[in-house]
């Protein structure tokens, strides 16, 4: 059976339908595959993006922004699933930092995600049965490979600036590491150079959850109808919290009750954490496919930036030409600020242009999504003498 | 149907059984029901505990030891159900701070637990049929006193000490605030005086975790001679993530990969955590119940001493005679030295006696079930003082 985009298409779900009928996308692969870490030669696979702005001539101007964990490529407009508005408007519009007007932005749905590019969710064209847990893991390596031919086959040779938070920022320091010539400016936020011990084991709690559920079906859900939908909530609602701080749970919540006025003595939601934990597993769940969420969590576990550079991160920037600008939250447990440093150590032991702010913020790891004054003042300061640098005009 | 003993004891588990066979035991409540703070009057009920060492004849040397979450009254033996050493030999025995030839040492399982105290295990004397989710929900303050009530029925007027960690430390603090006059000594350890957003939070993420598994049957799984155990495990390994910490993981684990010398690239246990954790799961099946995980939680999530005693914590204690000596640890990211120093404040500002230390260690949460030379010194000093004020001679 030969594969075409056509049966590349027939496995997805309603959501990506919604999704891939919202922003652009690339088949890719076709002839040449993409030769992926585990060894297997994926091809062809598509890969779905949305763009923002316009390449200016010199084609000096195109901004990748690398999402996280279960966002996607609408980052500056409403989502054509969830209704919500996009998960960057604080960051990306005109008037924000990076203005559309000034910079050819692109925010491209990663490899084994579900909103467009192929994932587990896509067929295997060498079957035509969906891949389910068939389809390879990929790492985040992998996921920056694709990215990568997406630019050439739209004939962007390198890129203003690669930024990204937690998984995102993995994403910008393998660009850097795998591509520096093609990375101008870098700026990781909120992320590490490798998963740590406890991360590796929140997301094998959340996988754990997913693969318990017994309409899982050892990951061929769809064909039997059904949804994991309380293992994947489950699996949510523990990662949720990983995503706040102790004092945010505490200042919003606290031990206020939810609709009553004293404890109901059962386990419906008393408190107003149990009902909001209770809101977010079950929305997920309709936004977000369970298997994608098995394989990009094993992404980042699989991510050790250092390993694959002799064991010394420092090595994975030897040379380097970027400017880097790291950002990290005093409040963020998920990636301390620990983290972030031993990075830039890494970076200041091979001479690179890095500067590095901790943020004061007690939101946790989700305060890289928020509106953070210092974060956007820093990166519109450190962009600003970067393109001034690049020859980077006010408009393309 | 008139209630016995024996239709009380039809209800029992196999582990349960094997509990009540290795300790002590006593019917209460048959006369005079327990009122619980949810309304309902408990009666007869059945309390199991162990013991160590004698009364002495001015039966002024009992320790009561409060169990954890999870824990139960082996405190210093090997275990009935799992054949491990009993959970605090390294306080409790011959020659060490809690010696038998010195004290009268009690533990008892507390209300709502799994091995031999009346809990959703037991049958409803009304109907004769297991209480499952019927069983009231209960709070620690109805554990402590339906331990009171074990004392009354033992004839210990006082207690020369009540010592535990978590939520034996909230049961601490119970005692000292509801039977002031009964606690001479009191030693909260790694508590606090409320259950916190985050950790109500951690808790909801185990309990859907149970409810979620089909083979929970809404608390039923008994009669359908299901076990809940893929839910239970999911909570489970939740929990034993925040009882360690993020140094503890990455000092015994750090990607270290598991029977393999590279990634294999699927979902199997690949990095060592991953392993611990699946097996501390479903270890935990083999000898925890997963309504009394559902109960135990509850209670801990409506511990909340302040609000019981007019909205001010120091409230709890004011004109007490007990001397304090409370304990946290520097990594224990769970119950926090800042909640521990909120109870010292409020001590504080009733000019109770109390001492407070704070533990430097690594290992999270779990600290205070393991050898501690520190804490165990401050506490050997603390108890021999308060034992020369109280009369206490070296033996019974």
């Amino acid at each position: 059976m030969e594969a075409t985009t056509d049966t590349v298409l027939d496995g997805l779900a309603d959501a990506e339908r919604k999704a891939l009928a919202r922003c652009r996308h690339a088949v890719l692969g076709a002839r040449r595959p993409l030769r992926l870490d585990c060894g297997v030669d994926l091809g062809p696979y598509r890969v779905a993006y949305q763009t923002y702005g316009s390449l200016n001539a010199d084609r000096s101007n195109a901004v990748l922004i690398c999402h996280a964990l279960t966002l996607d490529q609408f980052v500056a407009e409403q989502h054509p699933v969830t209704g919500k508005e996009g998960w960057w408007d604080s960051l990306v519009g005109p008037g924000k930092v990076l203005d559309p007007a000034r910079y050819f932005i692109i925010c491209i749905n990663v490899l084994g995600g579900c909103m467009g590019t192929t994932g587990p969710l896509a067929l295997d064209p060498a079957t035509g049965r969906p891949w389910n847990l068939r389809f390879p893991v990929v790492t985040v390596a992998d996921m920056v490979r694709a990215q990568a031919e997406l630019l050439d086959h739209l004939g962007i040779p390198d890129l203003f600036c690669v930024i990204g938070g937690s998984m995102g920022g993995m994403q910008v320091l393998e660009w850097a590491a795998s591509y520096p010539r093609r990375v101008f400016t870098a700026v990781p936020i909120a992320c590490a150079a490798r998963h740590s011990a406890q991360n590796i084991a929140f997301h094998e709690v959340g996988r754990q959850a997913i693969m318990a559920d017994p309409e899982w079906k050892s990951g061929d859900y769809r064909q039997h109808g059904t949804v994991p939908a309380r293992g994947l909530s489950v699996a949510r609602m523990t990662a949720h919290i990983t995503y706040l701080s102790e004092q945010a749970l505490q200042r919003k919540f606290g031990r206020a009750l939810q609709d009553r006025d004293a404890l109901g003595f059962g386990f419906d939601a008393d408190f107003q954490v149990e009902s909001y934990l209770r809101h977010q597993g079950s929305t997920f769940v309709e936004r977000f496919d369970a298997n994608s969420y098995l394989y990009i969590t094993r992404a980042m576990d699989y991510f050790d930036l250092a390993s694959a550079h002799g064991g010394v991160l420092a090595n994975a920037f030897k040379g380097s030409p970027t400017r880097f600008c790291l950002f990290s939250f005093t409040s963020d447990w998920l990636f301390p600020t620990r983290e972030s440093r031993e990075i830039v150590h890494a970076l200041n032991a091979v001479a690179a242009n890095v500067s590095f702010v901790e943020i004061d913020s007690d939101k946790g790891h989700d305060a890289f999504l928020l509106d953070e004054p210092e974060m956007f003042r820093t990166l519109a300061g450190f962009l600003k003498g970067a393109a001034t640098v690049r020859g980077l005009k006010d408009t393309p």
